[in-house]
């Protein structure tokens, strides 16, 4: 009796539970040293100690009735303040609190702007590989996925499909850089020449088309890498961002969604938005959060174990044979399969103790993902497996 | 550019947003003391001491990695413990984590319930007054409300509309008792004979018919009142409940959502809404908040300031003239307007710097509430409004 589109998600996300039921299983059989799970982008590394120091001064020194109260939908006007400053500082913009609204996450942040702009049968172009999640936020609002094809091997930003996929019902494009699952990051000469063919194309179509970026890696960067801000590239652009991974807060659900001030008819979108955070239910961002944010907009999580496990890791699999690009940032990364069906990979790798994810998951066969946001002996101990499995795949 | 429904959900939503702003110009040109705000559900009895000692024990003992970092999307498990323990032993019901999912309060569990069952065109009764939300949130998932007329002066159940308004396209009913904006609560009786009602129905037409029992209210009642456990009445039951009126905690966003025990297929319903949690953008309950509740599920705010703003209102109001049911939950009352379009009398009522929402809101014109949730000084301060009101309308 329940919903026919349900069904055919819960039988799917099933199979992603099941790996997660079976890594337990693992665990219990083979005992926790001996399982080296790659597959979920929990952060390992804990918040900065700020956080639990403002967390319990707001506790201590606030009116509980406004620390834990309704406020505007959009969030606190201070906490959006302190937000619109951080930016400002590091990227020399003049964003105001008019032009952030505090999510339940960057989940909730992309849900909202997909509410506010999306009709049904209207295109969003993805670009492979992607958060699988995406489809499914799509979905809620009958928006219709197209996916570009992935830039093999290098993972950088495909112009030439993304231009032959862009239609009269192309609403948005949805970028995610560092990105999940390769750790590319897309170097301002791409963005710019994305940002010319989205401007043509609106022209073209007369119509606005929409750069939603999904930015929640943003400060998780290797070797001093830069990630472009996109609202100086593209007047349509929303920022999706949590504060998931750069304060290791990811069950805390606090984010934002920025509105890019040139974007057309701001106003309009952003009141727009500002209903919809409220009739899809999040209503506001978790209000004790939120005030944490205001207080901790600059604070930073030690990224330094995210850098040691990605070189390890890449110099040891590359040195095994694994192809792959290196990852500028995020802690995700994207080697192809030794053998052509990664699912056949991914299921002998369980053999050795590993959990890694299929490709397909991030509509990009022939691949699987490593997050490596795990202890650093998890990342030694999984390293004789990945030998024993080239050996065993490789050619 | 944004999308259409969108256009028409702005524009209504900015004329409640233009009272608000009004409230507040008010408030500057007349000065605070001579506004009285009856139109927020903003609780004004602060949370028990307890929820703040929890959380600065939680932030201070736990290891925040695992304190901020993600968990099962349906929440932590021991925290889903205590919550079943807490309702069995009121309840003498034998519920576990299994029946339960902590949620984005109960805006966020509503949500959860109805993408689980909803499919294009199904029908969901709504009993008016209700929580003008309830319309947006059907629309999400392209349901249809239908509307059941009130029963009026009595506001109870009004089961002859009800089963006129079933059909065979109908999914489900929304039902909130204790009731805003009435604070009506049914009585066992009525609960019984809608649960024979739908069971009927369910057999006539072959397929579940899910009774969505919203109830934010339930632990504030006047005398005594004893609020009907849904789940003990009717197997296809769906309860959405949140800790914002409970515990004094609105902008924290935490609440349930509990699937009856005896639902139809209750496993594929439970998967299903552990899916919906996660692809509608909320993923998880904010993690300190439901670790905060796992401490606290038996703790209630004092509600004594309810009960007294009650029962003066009830008295003067009552004496003045206006007609109403006495509230038995709840912390809103809705007496019928003096004259017969209610919008003239909320414009009016401003006058006198009174600020109360029409009842086409709610659908129900011709009725304006009240939101009792307010210090006593505002109760008393705006009699001589109110009487003044009374004389200029009533007859």
């Amino acid at each position: 009796m329940i919903a026919k589109h349900m069904k055919e998600l819960t039988e799917s996300g099933s199979a992603i539970r099941a790996m997660f039921e079976e890594g337990k299983k693992m665990a219990r059989e083979r005992g926790k040293d001996h399982v080296f799970d790659f597959s979920l982008g929990n952060p390992n590394t804990p918040p900065p100690e700020k956080i639990k120091e403002a967390a319990i001064a707001i506790l201590q020194e606030e009116d509980p009735i406004r620390l834990h109260g309704y406020m505007s939908n959009v969030g606190y006007e201070e906490v959006r303040d302190q937000v619109a400053q951080n930016l400002n500082r590091r990227f020399g913009t003049a964003l105001t609190r008019e032009h952030l609204i505090m999510t339940v996450g960057a989940a909730g942040s992309l849900n909202i702007a997909l509410k506010t702009i999306i009709e049904a049968g209207d295109e969003v172009l993805l670009l492979a590989p992607f958060f699988g999640e995406y489809i499914h936020y799509m979905q809620n609002y009958q928006g219709v996925p197209v996916i570009v094809a992935p830039d093999i091997p290098n993972f950088s930003l495909n112009l030439t499909d993304i231009e032959s996929k862009i239609t009269a019902k192309t609403k948005a494009l949805i970028i995610n850089s560092p990105n999940n699952p390769t750790g590319v990051i897309y170097p301002p000469a791409d963005i710019e020449r994305l940002a010319q063919l989205l401007r043509q194309k609106e022209k073209e179509y007369g119509h606005a088309i929409y750069l939603i970026s999904d930015e929640p890696y943003r400060e998780i960067v290797f070797d001093g890498a830069a990630v472009p801000f996109l609202p100086q590239y593209y007047d349509n652009t929303f920022v999706c961002y949590s504060y998931s991974k750069s304060l290791s807060l990811p069950g805390e659900r606090i984010g934002y969604l920025l509105i890019a001030p040139t974007m057309d008819a701001f106003e309009e979108v952003a009141a727009a938005a500002a209903v919809a955070i409220r009739i899809l239910g999040f209503v506001n961002a978790p209000s004790l959060m939120q005030q944490v944010i205001g207080r901790c907009a600059d604070a930073l999580s030690d990224m330094t174990v995210y850098k040691e496990n990605k070189e390890i890791l890449y110099r040891e699999l590359t040195d095994m044979g694994y192809a792959m690009v290196e990852p500028q940032g995020a802690f995700y990364m994207f080697p192809q399969s030794p053998t052509a069906d990664e699912t056949v990979f991914c299921e002998a790798a369980k053999e050795y103790g590993i959990l890694v994810v299929p490709g397909r998951t991030f509509a990009c066969p022939g691949y699987f993902r490593l997050a490596f946001c795990v202890a650093k002996q998890t990342v030694q101990g999984a390293l004789p497996g990945f030998k024993a499995l080239m050996e065993r795949f490789g050619h």
